[in-house]
C-alpha cells in the first residue's frame, strides 16, 4: 500500500530547511530580505520535495489580463483546420477564469500574400503571445525575427521551422511522417511498381512547409529501400475540381502500371473518390488526416491507412503552453513537443477520438 | 478575425434573462427564493451561453477532503503497470490543492486470492471513490455490487466488465485490439501458414479479463478471414523463465512451419528475445504494450508491430474523472471512454510519448 502524499505545508518546509516559516514564505513569493544561505536551504528542500505552488490561487488573485493571437488558415466546416480550432477553443474554456482573451486571424493557405498580411496584423496588435502555423518558411522567419525583437513569445503548431525561436512546437515530425507513409505503402503491397505522389496547392504558389517536409521523408524511404520504383509526381489544385478530375484521368488511364498512391495534404478523399468512382481498386492509397470524407474512404477500404497528427491536441497544447508561461509562470519544457504519428486503419479508427 | 469571448459576467446573464443579478446569483448557487419563471429564464440563458462556473474557486474555498483508493497489480520497475501509476501520480499532483488523498492497494495479478484480498481491504476502508483494474471478471462483479450498495463511485481502467456500473471506463476495447493484432499480422505477411498464440499466466490460474477478450478478438478475425491457418496456443508462466525457454524450444523447433506469432500480455520481449537468440527471423511477431524491453525488439525489427493502450492516460483520466465528479461536481460523460488502439512501428515509436 502506498500513499501519494497530500500537499506539504509551509511549516513542514521550514522545519526541513531549518528556517522560519516567514523565510519560506519570502522565498516562495520572491520578496527578498532573505540571506543567501537560507534561500539555498529552502530551495534545496523545495527541489527535493518537488514543490508545486498553488498556481490557481495565485493566478485567480492577480488582476492582470492577457491577449493572445492565433494565426491559422481559414477553413470550411469539415476541413482539417476546424479541429485545430476546436482544441484552441477547448483551452480557452479551461482558462476562462484567468482573464485571457484569444483572437484568431485567418489567412488563405494557398496565397502567400494572405499569409504575409496576417503577420502584419499581428505586429500591429502587439499581443502578449502568439500561436502560429508557419505555413511558409521564409515569410515565417522574417516575422518571428520581429516577434523576437519585441520579446513576444510564440508557439508553432502544425509544422516546425528550425531557424526560429519559438517557446514551443506542437506538431508532427513532418519528415518522419512522410517516411512512415512510404513504409506503410510498401507493407500493404510489397511488390509496388509505380506510385502516384500527390500534393495540393495553387499552381504558381509554393507547397507548404508541412507538405515539402513530408515529401522529403517519403523520397528518402524510396531512395533507401526501393530505388527501382517509378514515381509520378502530381499537383492538384485546391480550387479546381474539374481540372483535378482531368489530371487524374490522364495520370491513371495513361499509366496503367500505377499500383500505389500517396497524397500529402489532408484531402486524400479527392483521390480516393476518383479511384472508387472508376473502380481502380487495385491501387493502394495512403493519406493523411482524419477529415470525415477521408474516414469514409478508410472504412470502405479505398484508403488503406490514414496517418493522423492530432490537430486538436496541437491547438489545445499550444494555447496551454502560452498561458502556462504567461499566466501561471510555469517553465515550458524544451522547444519540440512532437505529437505522435498515429496510424489509423479500418479496425482502430472508431476508437480514435482526440481527447 | 474571431474572438473567443472572455468569461461572461453575472450582470450580463441577468440582462439577457431579464432578471436581477441577485436572482442569477441565487440560481447559480441553488439558494432558492426564485420564482419558477425566473429560474427557467436564467437556466435557458446559461444553457445558451454554455456557462461554466468557476469550479476552481469554489473547490478551493471548500474545506471538504476526499479519499480515493486505487486497486492495481503490483509491479517491478519497467513493467506495464508502472506507467499506469505515473498517470495516477500526475493527476494527484494536479489536484494537490484540493485536499484529495490517494492510496494504492496492490495485488498479485497472477493470484486470484490476492485480488480478492485487495477488494476486501477497500470495503473496510470505505473511501469516497475507487479506481480499479478489474483483473478477474467474476470477483470484480461481487465487489462492485457492494460498492453500488454503499454508493461509492468507481472507475475501471485497463479492461471493462459489462455487468458492473462504473462511473466511467478508461481503456481499450480489448476485443477489437485482438482483432487488429490479427489484421496487422496478416498484413505484414499475407501468406502466413502457422501462428503461435501466446498468453501469460500462472498454470492453474485464469487468464485475465483483458487477455481473454484480446484472444477472442484475434480468433474472430482468423475465423472470418483465414480459417485455413493453423494456430498453436501456448501458455507461458510469469515466474518460470527456464520452463518458458523449454516450452518455446518444443514449440518452434517441433513445428518448423510456424511463420507468425502474437502474444497477448505485455511481455512480448520474452518471445522476441527467444526468436532473436535462435535467429528465427522468418517469424513475424506482433506484441502489445510499450515496455522498454519490447521497444528494443521493435527497433531491431524482431517485433513488427506493438499495439499500445495509453496506460498513463488511463490512470490520469481515471483519477480526474473521480475528482471531477467528487470535488468539482462536474457531470461525467457516458461510461465508456475507450482509449485509442495505437499502432507502433520502428518509424513512429520515437514520437510516441504519452502526454
Amino acid at each position: 500500500m502506498k500513499s501519494i502524499p497530500e500537499k506539504i505545508k509551509i511549516k513542514d518546509i521550514a522545519e526541513k530547511a531549518g528556517v522560519s516559516p516567514g523565510t519560506v514564505d519570502r522565498v516562495l513569493h520572491n520578496r527578498g530580505n532573505v540571506s543567501e544561505v537560507s534561500r539555498k536551504k529552502v530551495e534545496e528542500v523545495l527541489k527535493h520535495i518537488d514543490y508545486t505552488p498553488n498556481v490557481y490561487a495565485s493566478a485567480l488573485a492577480s488582476k492582470k489580463s492577457f491577449s493572445l493571437l492565433v494565426v491559422m488558415p481559414k477553413y470550411l466546416s469539415g476541413d482539417y483546420w476546424e479541429k485545430m480550432e476546436f482544441g484552441i477553443a477547448r483551452a480557452a474554456r479551461e482558462i476562462i477564469d484567468f482573464r485571457v482573451s484569444i483572437e484568431i486571424i485567418y489567412f488563405d493557405q494557398y496565397k502567400i500574400d494572405s499569409f504575409c498580411q496576417a503577420m502584419e496584423k499581428v505586429l500591429k496588435k502587439t499581443p502578449d503571445g502568439v500561436l502560429l502555423t508557419p505555413s511558409l518558411k521564409s515569410v515565417t522567419c522574417d516575422f518571428t525575427c520581429k516577434l523576437d525583437q519585441k520579446k513576444i513569445p510564440y508557439v508553432f503548431v502544425d509544422s516546425f521551422v528550425e531557424e526560429a525561436h519559438p517557446l514551443a512546437y506542437f506538431g508532427q515530425h513532418s519528415h518522419q511522417s512522410g517516411y512512415l507513409g512510404a513504409k506503410l505503402l510498401f507493407t500493404q503491397k510489397s511488390d509496388l511498381q509505380e506510385i502516384a505522389v500527390f500534393s495540393f496547392f495553387h499552381v504558381g504558389q509554393k507547397p507548404s512547409n508541412q507538405i515539402s517536409m513530408r515529401m522529403a521523408g517519403f523520397s528518402e524511404y524510396v531512395m533507401e529501400k526501393r530505388t527501382g520504383c517509378k514515381l509520378h509526381r502530381v499537383t492538384l489544385d485546391a480550387e479546381n475540381p474539374d481540372q483535378n478530375e482531368e489530371t487524374m484521368r490522364n495520370l491513371f488511364f495513361g499509366n496503367k502500371g500505377i499500383d500505389g498512391a500517396i497524397i500529402f495534404s489532408s484531402r486524400a478523399y479527392v483521390v480516393a473518390d476518383f479511384l472508387k468512382k472508376h473502380n481502380l481498386n487495385h491501387i493502394t492509397l495512403i493519406g493523411y488526416d482524419l477529415l470525415d470524407k477521408n474516414i469514409v474512404r478508410l472504412k470502405d477500404n479505398t484508403i488503406s491507412y490514414l496517418i493522423a497528427q492530432r490537430p486538436e491536441e496541437q491547438g489545445y497544447k499550444g494555447i496551454r503552453a502560452l498561458t502556462d508561461h504567461l499566466v501561471f509562470k510555469k517553465e515550458i519544457k524544451p522547444v519540440n513537443h512532437y505529437t505522435p504519428i498515429d496510424i489509423l486503419t479500418q479496425e482502430n479508427i472508431d476508437f480514435y477520438l482526440e481527447f
